[in-house]
């Protein structure tokens, strides 16, 4: 996928921090001693300097450890195979980890679900043009037309597939030909309105995040922001989660809320919430795409 | 009831507005063209002045209309009286009034319920002392005897009444004997972990404000630290309500939230909460004794 | 100037509350009695209702008194310069008033300033393409053409007006002959990197607001995230205020922060606050175009 | 000093993480290759488990590296010194280090001073009661008598020395007398109205955290709230900052805000104000005694 045509804004506000012989590693194993001292004795031997790390436990004794680092790696992509094959034989089967060691400067592939909405649509790619977003986007799908005019002008391919209640698993498997079986890294549900089936979140092949929009665990499911005037809440919110075939059940990602009165109209809600639910989206892909979201049962540990 | 010993930091730091000669308007009515003009007609007569206006209608055609004034009425304990007849003959009935109108010097008496956790309830005496709510705490009512010193500590009479399973009628009996029969203005539940009764709630004889410790509506019901932990969301909250007979389900007059991650143990979260929770009913309290709040059906204004 | 493309999601996201028929009155003058009865007396005398009002005294004895009304007014393209004449003879004069009475259904002509960041430019583009500002933008001008194509799609003319340190002042004439001399109701800087002279902002003819890219009166002037970082705060931040002859020094209109911390490089600073600058311009000029906040010598009040 | 007595909340609400056979392990050198390879093998061989691990680096190349670990040490107590031994001829000298290691079940011992506001000392004791906050609070020095009987409360000594402007430095020695040359491990400043001398600075023998009733820098200085209303922010802010030579310049720990607008006076400013004052707080003298704050130059690492 072609990348976008730079604009100069570019290069006054270069904001991502540079990704060079960068790699991302993530670990999940028992919390047990030693992990540490192992992983880091791997990298010392190899020259590799860890940039930064966190690390979070659930318990240290019998909990869950959980580990992310920034390496700088020299030719990291030349290298990064090789790596991968001595840290799994020689740390992750001795301390029983599961691990992820990714070269950072390649960007996500990244497929866009929307309907008629463009504010987080358009959000999303505006972010990847100034490279705030270490993402590809290499296709939107949509069940309306509506925002073709706006992805066209991102060099963006936009594929209409309309979505009817008889013919829905016929959409469904021409959605998956255009993007599923893992041709992406992430599918992100930019408020996509239509609940996506088993069959579906199954042939994807990558995580799905969506953008829910209240704060979940209130008013999960249809019209929340109805609910929300209806039951006079004083904060409306969003939430970007993984999504999952309990619908509005998905690990969540990240959560934000903003201010509201009595004053506001049910339209005004929508258009606060809408502020929210961008924000709340580009964080949770951002995060995602830098490999600092681990899922640890129906929660995720978010470094 | 005794007002506390005033200290020093009260003449260093005098936070509430002057209410000398003050009085607050509030109404409530169909929306119908004239409401303003006949209200501050009736008022110019007299020669009393406006200090603030705010005004809420649902819709200009057929909704509801709410009102509240806050008014410079020389003599205002002497005239108030006589202000609330002539108010409803001339205005409140021709327009289909309910009104309220009200001395703003006298601060509101109030009976705080309690169980065994201190912070609210401090924070309620803290800014009581301080001169910030324009309250007069005439008594603490709990079913433990914990806090019993510190409430000594600022001159209020505690009365502890055990609530058991089996007695619990009789001891909402010996509460309402204590704070019942509108011998107070407002009841504050300051964390008061039992659920009161329909005969509770009809016999107390004033609005019952509640602490919530979620942001409602997730998490009503019991354990919501344990549950927000469990569905790990990002944020956490607590919400201040009018109780009615449907838990948790009374009109939100405030709700607020802090921010959370996978590192906080629910112990963290209950000591973040607790932060919440205090801010979040002192503002409640504030402002309904300000008579700031109106309810309408199921939500509230706030002005 | 022709409106933009409607898109659909105009239809589906009618976020502006209905403006026909509908007026706002603006009024400033010394508190005294009866402002209230003698505003709404006139009103009521015409069949005309209060939709909404707020008020604010600096002091009921000799203060400044502030009124906005929203008023439903039946055919007032027709009527309101008549009204504006009856209100000026009846209540205006006798009571010492400066006020304003506008046809809330025209739209603001906004001209639009800017130099190569795209962020709050764009934003109020797709705000105003969205239907959420009361506004008509009827030109940008920029010292750059790097957000030519950017504005074209949205059908406004661009103008480029380059401005050198030697010609500053014809560039100034050039811009001027633009959108001087009261051909707009509002200029907006949206990150227009260039200091206005005393006699641009003389000749513009009507108010101008500025963002400003760091919480004032904290790094007034030149590279405030640069000095920001330096200074190791924990939050950034953003002001739009009118511009005026003291750089930096008018009249704040909304301010807003994000939270930061010792990990953000400066190149993180500024993307993150670009979130802040964006959304704190866009609720100012919505404020302002809604008629929301009148001048109160150095500051505002924001109804 | 004697703990205060406990209250039966601690019991029902006990928040703070357990810190038996823990220690704290801060480290400052030059960024460099092994550093965490050092560290953890040292760990590892001595059977010492990383519960929990934060880095930073300002640049991979030659710039500054910050560590924090929380470190679980069977019988911490009886090994830490031998443990301080080993780690810096191991580790320390090799790398250049500057290092703490420090026994974290050892509460830090905390004097305050204070002058005649309540909110902020009164929250330190109230949270330090609840066990919230990892210290021993050994005595308050005011200025003033007012606090005297709220301190007594709590079971602190309670030093009464007067300031006056002509015999400050006599103030001083006496103050110095009872906080100072290192008798305590911190000195909080709990809206402290006196400025301090470089001589009480030096002679302090720890750091000294205040809390200044502004969002630094602005509103540096004397009159933080009187000088905000005339400016007509929207947010005002408290700033918790390490105490320095340079009134209101020294490193910042933390800061926060509130909204306000043209309705609130300088006195609810200040109200408002004093929640936020009493927030930062707290959250500066929590995270320094947990061992979290680094300073870096002129600002801090917070971990």
């Amino acid at each position: 996928m072609p990348p976008p045509p730079p604009t100069p804004s570019d290069t006054a506000n270069p904001a991502h921090p540079d990704r060079t012989d960068t790699a991302h590693l993530l670990v999940a194993c028992p919390d047990q001693p030693g992990i540490i001292a192992a992983v880091s004795g791997l990298l010392r031997a190899r020259g590799i300097n860890i940039i930064q790390s966190d690390q979070y436990s659930t318990d240290p004794e019998g909990g869950s450890f959980y580990l992310r680092m920034v390496l700088h790696v020299r030719d990291v992509a030349a290298r990064i195979e090789g790596l991968r094959g001595q840290f799994a034989a020689e740390v992750a089967e001795p301390l029983g980890m599961e691990f992820w060691l990714r070269d950072a400067s390649a960007p996500k592939r990244v497929a866009v679900m929307v309907s008629r909405y463009d504010h987080c649509l358009l959000d999303l790619l505006w972010r990847w043009r100034r490279g705030e977003l270490n993402i590809d986007v290499g296709c939107v799908v949509s069940n309306w037309t509506d925002l073709e005019g706006e992805v066209d002008r991102f060099g963006v391919p936009y594929h209409h597939i309309p979505v009817t209640r008889e013919a829905k698993a016929e959409a469904e498997a021409a959605q998956l030909e255009r993007i599923g079986g893992g041709q992406y890294d992430l599918i992100v549900l930019a408020r996509y309105m239509q609940v996506l089936s088993a069959d579906f979140l199954a042939g994807a092949g990558c995580p799905i995040i969506n953008i829910h929009h209240s704060f979940l665990p209130a008013f999960a499911g249809a019209g929340p922001y109805e609910r929300a005037k209806a039951r006079g809440v004083k904060l409306i919110g969003a939430t970007a989660h993984y999504a999952t075939q309990d619908l509005d059940e998905g690990p969540i990602i990240e959560q934000d809320v903003t201010r509201v009165s009595h004053r506001e109209t049910q339209a005004e809600l929508i258009r606060l919430g809408a502020d929210v639910e961008r924000t709340v989206l580009q964080r949770a892909v951002g995060w995602h795409c830098e490999d600092r979201v681990i899922v640890h049962g129906h929660t995720t540990v978010v470094f």
